[in-house]
């Protein structure tokens, strides 16, 4: 039951109109359909007597002879010093009337034409819940809790990370110089602080490169299969475009068949270091063939790092950025690393277009929360993101043998297998065709098994099934039993076949 | 100087090849390349010849060959137990060569048509600095400092407000519960926490309207003048709709004019409780001419709500969404009540349209920041929002008054007069025609005082002339101080027409 008072003002009163006369009674009225149309709530605490007549410019009588009124209905209740409150007791009559004002009666509007097409998107991107095998779940050892917390803690406390005013759109600059000195060291991206916009997570560094690199008419290379979360921008958000998607092979992109279909196009979209949701990275003569051909036809370069940070063998290939800083939009985010709720990851973009990002980031939410910003600054100043990048380096390399291995005496082979890759945050598996893997991921779900479905990353219509396996700390017992869960649901599905 | 390690990998490195022998010498130019070009730094530590030759997969003697040579030509230094280093020496180096790699170099791009568009919003945009008259600057007693920390740390410590995965896109349902139930006892908004969606202030919200509700060909009522946030989206980010400026007199909006002009309009964008900038409440009977309006057009109304909470004297308006909660979209925002840096607000939509908003929203940036919405939520459960705007309340109210008669005993009427207003958290300083206000705000700034200039609020070139002045909690020297500086500057510039 509401124990909150409503405040001085009653804005569902309007306005009392004296021409009418008997303002009493009009104010009883206005009240009791406000407790009817539940406004009002039993239990809420009404103004005084002198607060709302002084507020509604009449005379306290006014106010004094509705207020009696509804209490001699039991619509409201008066003790002396506790004033006066909706009635206790309506909250338990069961025949209160709950409807909602005629107005919202009036008929069904017709509905703008992007709405089925955001619908579809909601479902697609409606978060899973936090079991295996959903990615990026931070669970364990993976939680950089308490130190995150006590920095945290620090900075809200006093300076930069305060309640604050309106700030800049490119983001804190303390973060800016440490990203930049980040991914110098760790992926040889070569750019200053200045060049670094801090967005939303990837999604909207995506959306910005969309907005500010394509314009009507313009052809997009994207990877087939890709990361819907690139392929339902360019869907609709960016309306006009022509989305080409380009065969993915053991290389990555294929750029021959890219130079081929579409030689003219505006920009090309691309996962090189862990291809997503595949899983290999862009070879070197691949990289190159690339750049060549953006330089050719003066297109720019997306590059989604998502999770380069997770590697478990080998060496990686330089980034594409630092290859040619010109004409490469990197992308780098902090949910892979640190955790996806914190909402913070990073454009870097060629110079001259810095300018460009900030108008149309001001134009979409303003600027990033600022705390979070400047804890993150200290969190990477103090080195505690290279040490945590290697402590969970250690644990994902775990997990991933661990999975590996169940799977693989789980499930045989012939019905279900590995796509090989030694980096990231997942693991593809591929099962044999015929079993449809959407349905597959349902029914998983069902069972409290999480995994997503690899035919919908696809641009058409794909006969290849496959889930996307995330990896996160998650108990030996959790990982058995999803193992087991997706191991009796394929070999239960062929067996129907 | 830096001091932290490179990590196993030096991506910079490319691959060495085979065919080529001396793999040594290539590995030996490669690192002699990467500190020439900055990718290394002085002092930093490089991996162990051990890691090293591990993740290039070659012998390890290769490394400590190659190291060897760059020690003995002062490159990199060693020590027994402190390992291999960049040389720090080199930091000091005035010769040292900083360019960056040549195919930075290639042709400059041609720039995609939006750039010049989004630079102009970047600079429209760019944040004032915290000093009088900038809006919305949380200082004082207007900061809720301590309680809000105290939440947080809690909030953060377990639960909740922890490091999470990927969330809802609609926002934490505590806090829509909240505002929910904040929204009918401060507005008589009526909704269920499902129509709320959590965005990042009131600038998302805007744009989520925007491209869910309107399509190309459609015209769409903006007032005039409007809040230059919205505008700008309309004008590029949604490409092929018409934007219909519609006059505000002592009462809002000219509805009347609107529907003369563009009565087939989709939707209405309206600042019914402060019309921003000018401060007048849309009247009652303007209220209904809209509604009615937009009944017979089958149009959505945008109800933009940003500071109705700091009302002064008299009665509100009921809100337009407790009036027909069928085709009033209701924006709030907790960067006035609060502050700006949380980048917090709330779009209260139709029921059938909550998915579409959770759709775009995802494309957008997935989701808001799990843990402040954890926060905020708390923070208004246990009642101290309520506490917190009565007290802001008062505090804009005599930082009001005083600003008022301040500019009153300075400025002659006749110069420079105050638009009536009872609510907000600014003020609107006309001043005479002749007067330039773009050129008074920047010589202003010059002297440490932010005011944005009405003239860039209107949509056709107006030749009214004045100031929007912020209140904050600012010293009554620093308002003193900024209401002298702006009185000599009109002074002077009247002086001079």
């Amino acid at each position: 039951m509401a124990r909150r008072s409503v405040g001085a003002e009653l804005p569902f009163i309007g306005s009392l109109s004296r021409s009418q006369g008997q303002l009493g009674r009009q104010l009883a009225q206005a009240l009791r359909n406000a407790v009817k149309r539940g406004d009002l709530k039993p239990g809420e605490l009404l103004p005084s007597s002198r607060v709302l007549a002084n507020s509604l410019n009449v005379a306290r009588g006014v106010v004094t002879e509705a207020y009696e009124q509804l209490v001699a209905e039991g619509v409201l209740e008066s003790r002396a010093k506790a004033g006066t409150r909706v009635s206790r007791a309506l909250g338990n009559e069961s025949t209160r009337e709950v409807t909602r004002p005629m107005s919202e009666a009036t008929q069904p509007k017709a509905l703008p034409r992007s709405v089925a097409h955001y619908e579809k998107v909601a479902d697609e991107f409606s978060p899973l819940p936090h079991v295996p095998f959903t990615i990026s779940v931070p669970v364990n050892q993976t939680v950089p809790e308490d130190i995150w917390r006590r920095i945290g803690n620090r900075v809200r406390a006093r300076g930069p990370g305060a309640p604050a005013g309106y700030d800049h759109q490119q983001g804190a600059e303390v973060l800016r110089e440490e990203i930049a000195d980040y991914v110098r060291r760790s992926r040889s991206v070569h750019c200053s602080a200045n060049q670094i916009v801090v967005t939303s997570g990837i999604q909207q560094a995506l959306y910005l490169c969309c907005k500010i690199l394509l314009d009507v008419g313009d052809s997009v290379w994207v990877e087939d299969p890709a990361y819907r979360g690139l392929t339902a921008i360019l869907e609709h958000s960016v309306p006009g475009t022509n989305m080409v998607p380009i065969p993915v092979d053991d290389e990555g992109m294929d750029v021959n068949v890219g130079i081929e279909i579409a030689k003219s196009a505006k920009a090309a979209f691309v996962t090189p270091s862990h291809q997503y949701p595949l899983g290999m990275p862009l070879s070197m003569s691949r990289r190159n063939a690339l750049l060549a051909w953006a330089r050719e036809a003066n297109a720019w370069i997306v590059e989604d790092d998502y999770d380069s940070e997770l590697r478990y063998a080998g060496h990686p290939f330089p980034s594409l950025q630092g290859l040619d800083p010109s004409r490469v939009i990197y992308l780098g985010t902090f949910s892979k690393i640190l955790f996806p709720s914190l909402r913070l990851g990073y454009a870097i973009v060629p110079k001259g277009l810095e300018k460009a990002f900030c108008g149309a980031r001001a134009l979409m939410d303003r600027h990033p929360p600022s705390a979070d910003q400047h804890v993150l600054a200290a969190f990477m100043k103090e080195g505690h993101l290279d040490r945590h990048i290697r402590k969970i380096r250690g644990v994902y390399a775990e997990r991933r043998l661990q999975l590996t291995s169940l799977i693989k005496s789980a499930i045989p082979s012939s019905l279900a297998w590995l796509q090989p890759s030694d980096q990231g945050m997942h693991l593809i598996l591929w099962i044999t065709t015929g079993i449809d893997d959407k349905m597959l991921a349902k029914a998983a779900l069902e069972q409290g098994v999480a995994a997503r479905a690899v035919s919908t990353m696809y641009a058409s219509k794909s006969n290849r099934s496959g889930l996307v396996l995330g990896l996160g700390d998650f108990s030996d017992e959790q990982i058995a039993y999803g193992v087991n869960v997706l191991a009796k649901l394929i070999l239960g599905a062929h067996s129907k076949k």
